[in-house]
Order: structure tokens, then sequence, then C-alpha cells
């Protein structure tokens, strides 16, 4: 059917604010990741934060990838129980409530957890108890971005080596999440905490890097053996300012209603801050860009209302039209839904659930 | 229990982040505004978008509500399921997907809208028709906010023409949110447009206002019929900002832990925007104020990591250290989770879940 036809068939039968998700693009975008990792030769570890999908997940394994990253713990549960059985958890993961957890999913999959602190080490070893083997442990290092992460190669020895000396756990490498340009610095870090590791006996098995964006540089930090790339899976208005995606690789566009037209310059779309959030992607203008309509400035929110301002706009929207939005940062946007509208070839597949949506725990 | 004990109490059962909502705040809370209506003759009809529970409903319900306020037709759909009957949904609904459900949810209880264009209006006697009833339908004014409503009395007017004209609709009044300080501004609006529906034999029925802030002015407004406030239930910054609560009456406090103190002046909460949401409500200094340390600056976030700016703060919290922090804006947190966890004179009551979440349509 036609581009319009697709979006009215769309409101008619799944109502808006609704999320569209174009399957011919995930391929693609899937098969773009999987080919940059071959070429780099660098094993593929997609961040499943992004789309939140067991099924997607799948495709990406299915397509080479060599197993999944999840940012938290209920998150990985979810792609266990759909399958989905190497799995890195880039977080500190602390407490009894949350160690238990982990050894019961490392008893049914291979799990990697990442750690920058020793109260985190510490309580590691209780999960490997209660799954019965073995937990592979990553240092976190911080090479620039100021997020978690020890902040020295010598904190980042000292750690490896309290991990390596607890029982039932393996010390195996690094987790790193370089800036954008951040590769020398990356490599000067690893470089010397390897020298020291080597001193201690002790090697690195896994140095694992991530970012959309490091896609430009994959392979240029000598010795990374893993990548975990998330919003590659669907693109946004960031990736296309980063220069690492256009609009053909968003597969992800918000269906959206002009609900009202206040005034002669203003209008109010069905999708405020709990469909599209708050997010600004960084800093850019608007927080969204309309496809139908690119002069009408996504000015503001209220949690239902999408603020319009179409003073710059000539062909400005009407009440109960619809519209297809390129949300500033996927990732977030696909958090306040619990499903994706799939679409293929213009036409529509069906329903897929955001299943690890809101799982912060 | 202590309240250091409540906290890990909690962390161990129900793991961090979690949403904390003390049962005793909310029950003060629901009666001093169910009192305030009471003192100045306006009827309570709470609005839902703040804790999205039909069990917190129906408190507000027996404590002498009239009705409630859902802003998205979803909502209504739960809270009617849950046997809540006089439901206001004070939204433009367009499109046959939304004029078909509220045909159906017409059926079984008591519904009214709000509309603020004729594309609204005219759709509207399809869901009369599907429910074999009249339909009450408000026209939204604007008077000084900038949102959603018809900006003049001649409008609102007009609209209110177009709505009696329309077979199965029954124009019943005005939906105002009056801008905190527009009571005068409001009052001219409904006093200029009721002087226009005399003209026309119309009458105002129904004059609903709203907003936590405008409680403080209740009644102030000739011909309030009714207050929709919905912030009130919980409390926040925003609403401490504005006068109208205090510490002691925010009854939601999002329960986190240090995860990682990656320098001297940092440290990492496991909260980030899926939990605390990027809302600064409306320019308050950080994410939520944490109690424990309210020197301790909730600086950014990513995803699932709360960045904290420990510069100005002498006792700084450890890793695995436990804190309730009391978000900006309320209402946005609470749509981020899928259960509160209750409590009540400082012992644990159960879960709750957040049943209305993420209903954007």
């Amino acid at each position: 059917m036609s581009p319009d036809q697709l979006k009215s068939e769309i409101a008619r039968r799944y109502g808006t604010p609704s999320l569209v998700v174009d399957l011919d693009v995930v391929e693609r975008n899937i098969a773009r990741v999987q080919a940059l990792c071959d070429a780099a030769g660098v094993a593929n570890r997609p961040h499943i934060k992004t789309h939140k999908s067991p099924v997607i997940a799948k495709m990406q394994r299915d397509a080479g990838a060599r197993g999944i990253t999840c940012q938290k713990l209920g998150e990985a549960e979810i792609m266990a129980e759909a399958g989905l059985d190497d799995i890195l958890i880039s977080y500190n993961l602390i407490g009894e409530e949350k160690t238990g957890r982990l050894g019961a999913l490392l008893r049914r999959a291979d799990v990697i957890v990442a750690a920058d602190n020793p109260v985190t080490v510490a309580g590691l070893p209780r999960a490997a108890e209660i799954a019965g083997r073995e937990l592979k442990v990553l240092v976190e290092i911080d090479t620039g971005r100021k997020r978690a992460g020890v902040e020295t190669p010598g904190e980042a020895v000292a750690l490896a080596r309290d991990i390596a000396s607890r029982p039932g756990l393996r010390f195996a490498g690094f987790l790193a999440y370089p800036p954008e340009g951040g590769i020398e610095a990356t490599q000067r870090f690893v470089d010397t905490a390897g020298a020291g590791l080597r001193a201690e006996g002790l090697g690195i098995e896994i140095l694992s890097s991530g970012g959309t964006p490091n896609l430009l540089t994959l392979g240029q930090l000598r010795g990374v053996t893993e990548h975990r790339a998330g919003t590659s899976i669907f693109n946004d208005r960031m990736m296309m300012r980063a220069g690492v995606a256009t609009l053909a690789d968003c597969a992800l566009t918000v269906l959206a209603m002009v609900v009202s037209r206040a005034g002669p310059e203003r209008g109010i779309l069905d999708a405020g801050s709990k469909t599209l959030t708050s997010d600004t992607g960084g800093g850019l203008d608007g927080y969204g860009l309309i496809l139908e309509h690119p002069q009408a400035r996504i000015a503001s929110f209220a949690e239902e209302h999408g603020f319009l301002d179409l003073a710059a706009c000539n062909d400005r929207p009407k009440v109960g039209d619809l519209v297809r939005i390129v949300p500033n940062h996927v990732c977030v946007v696909a958090n306040m839904h619990d499903r994706y509208v799939t679409v293929r070839g213009g036409e529509i597949v069906g329903e897929l659930p955001v299943a690890a949506r809101g799982l912060v725990r």
C-alpha cells in the first residue's frame, strides 16, 4: 500500500501514538554491523538495550553475533528465558538480591559481568557458588567518558588481581567504552594495564569495546576482541549527527496524530514525553524530526502533548493528520512502549513485544 | 523496623531501584485534598495520571471524590475495568480507533470527554452511537498556558454550539487548566463565554479546573464545579517549590543503590533516566533530592546510571549504600515502573501494580 495508506491502516488497527519498526531496515542494519565486525576480525556482541526484544536479538545472533550485551540483570533474564545463552551484563551487580538472581542465571546461560570496584567483586563469588560454575568478570575501565570504570591502569590491575584471587571468579579482561576520538587514550590504558597484568601472570582474554559511533573506527584498538553496538539496530537523530547513519538507516519511527491546532503557529501531537521522552540527544534542535514537516519543531512536552512550533513551517499540518517522527535517542523511546508495530515492504507484518522494557533491576 | 532496616529489607526483597510509596502519607494527602474541596464546595475529580493505580483511585473515591480524570483512553479503560465508573478524559480523541473504543467504554461507565476543535467534535457522535447513550463533551479552554484549548471565548461558544448540534452529544461545559496566578484571566474568559452561551440557550453544567498548585486558590474561580489535582497524591520537588507540599507530604521515593564511586568527587546510582527520567521539573537543580545526602547532586544520566557530583558533599556515600530520592516530577517517574513497593508505619505492606503505566493510546 502507499505510505499514506500504511499510516492510516496502522492508526486504524493499533492507534496512535505507535512505534513502527521497518524490518527491512532492521535486517540491513544487522547485516551491515555484522559485515563491519567480520571485516575487522572482531566478534559482534550487540547491546540489546536499544530494541529490548529477544526476537531481534535472535536475528542478530543468527546473522553471526557471538552473543549479546545487557545493561541490567532483568534484561539478561528475559533474554536467557528466550534462549539467548551468551550474555555480557556490563554493570556492577551488588547485594544479595542481585547476586542470587545472577547465580540462577549463570546456571542456565554463559554469563560475563563487569565490575569497577572491590565491593562488587566481593559479592560475586556467591553467584558462582549458587551456579556451581565459574563466573567470568571483566574490569570496567574509564578512558575518558567519566562514566563507570576504574580511572587508572594501576587500579585496573589491582581489581583484576582481586577478581583472580576470589573463589569461583575468573578475571576475563576489560570492558571499555571509548569516547568518540578516544581510541588512543584507550590503547594507552589497555597497553599499560596489560603489561601490569603480565607481571601478575594474568592475561586479557576479552577486550570489549562498544558504541555505535565507534563502528566507524572498529578494529583500530589493538587487541580488541568484541564490539557492543546498540543503537545501530534502529538508529536515530543522534546517530545521524554522529555520521554513522542516514535517514534511510532509521528503522523506528513514532506514528503520531495532530490532535489540536491551538493557535496559527502552534500544534499539538498525541505524543508527549511519555512517548518521545525529554531526551534532547545532547543538544539537538527539538525532540524529534517530523518526516512530513521537517520545519515543524517539537518544541516542548507535557506528558501526553507534544507542542509544535510551526512558525518556520509553510505547509502546516491539520488536526487529524498522521505524522512519522524520527526520535532523538531511540533507546529511551523504545523503553516507553510495550510493543512495536512491524512493517516490511510497505505492509504491516504485526506486533512485536518490547519484552525487556523497563527492566531497571 | 528502623529506616535503615526498612531500606535493606526492601532492597533484599524487591531489589533496587524500586519505587517506594508510603501509604500513611498517601492517605493524609487524599484526606487533605478532599477536605480542601469540601470546604470550597467543589467536587473532587483527581487526575490518575500521577499514580496510575485503580487501587489508589478507589481510595480517593471512597474518601469522597466524585469521579476521576484520565488523560488517555487507555488509562480510562483500565480504571473502568477495575470498577471506577465516573471518568473524565481530558483529551481530544480523534479517529475511528479511538471513537470505537470510546463508544465501548461509554457503554459501561459515565464518561465525559474534552475537545478543542471541530475535527474532534465531528468524530464523537460515532462513540455515542456505539454506546447507545448520550456523551457529555466539555470545551477545553486555554487561559494562558498555551497548551491545548480554544484561545477565545468566541471560539468556545462556536465549538459549544457545534457540540450541541450533533446527534448524541451534549455540551456540558468547560475544561480549564488555569496557569498559576491565572484565576482572573480564566474568570474573564468563562464569564464572557458564559454570556455568549446564554444567548444561544446553552448553559455551563460543569466548569472543571485543575492542577495541584491551584489547590491553593481552590474555589476562587466563580462557578467552578470540580477540581482535578493529580500530583497531590504523591507530591514531589516541583510541588515543594510551588509551596503546596513539604517534604513530609512526599509519599513516593525511589530507593536506589550507589554502584560505583568512579572518582573521589563522583558516584553512580543504579537509577538512571529509565528510573528517574530527564525531567528537570522546570529548572530544579539536579534530577532529584537524595534524602541521605542532600548536597549530592544528581548531575546527569545515562539510561541506567545516575551520575552524582559529590563536590559539595562532606559525607559521601559508599559503594553499596542505599539512598532514597524524592523525584523532581513524580508523575513521569511512576510511569517508568511496573510496580510500587508499599510501606506503612515503617513496615513493608507489599506490591501494588502501576496498572495504567505507559498507556499512551
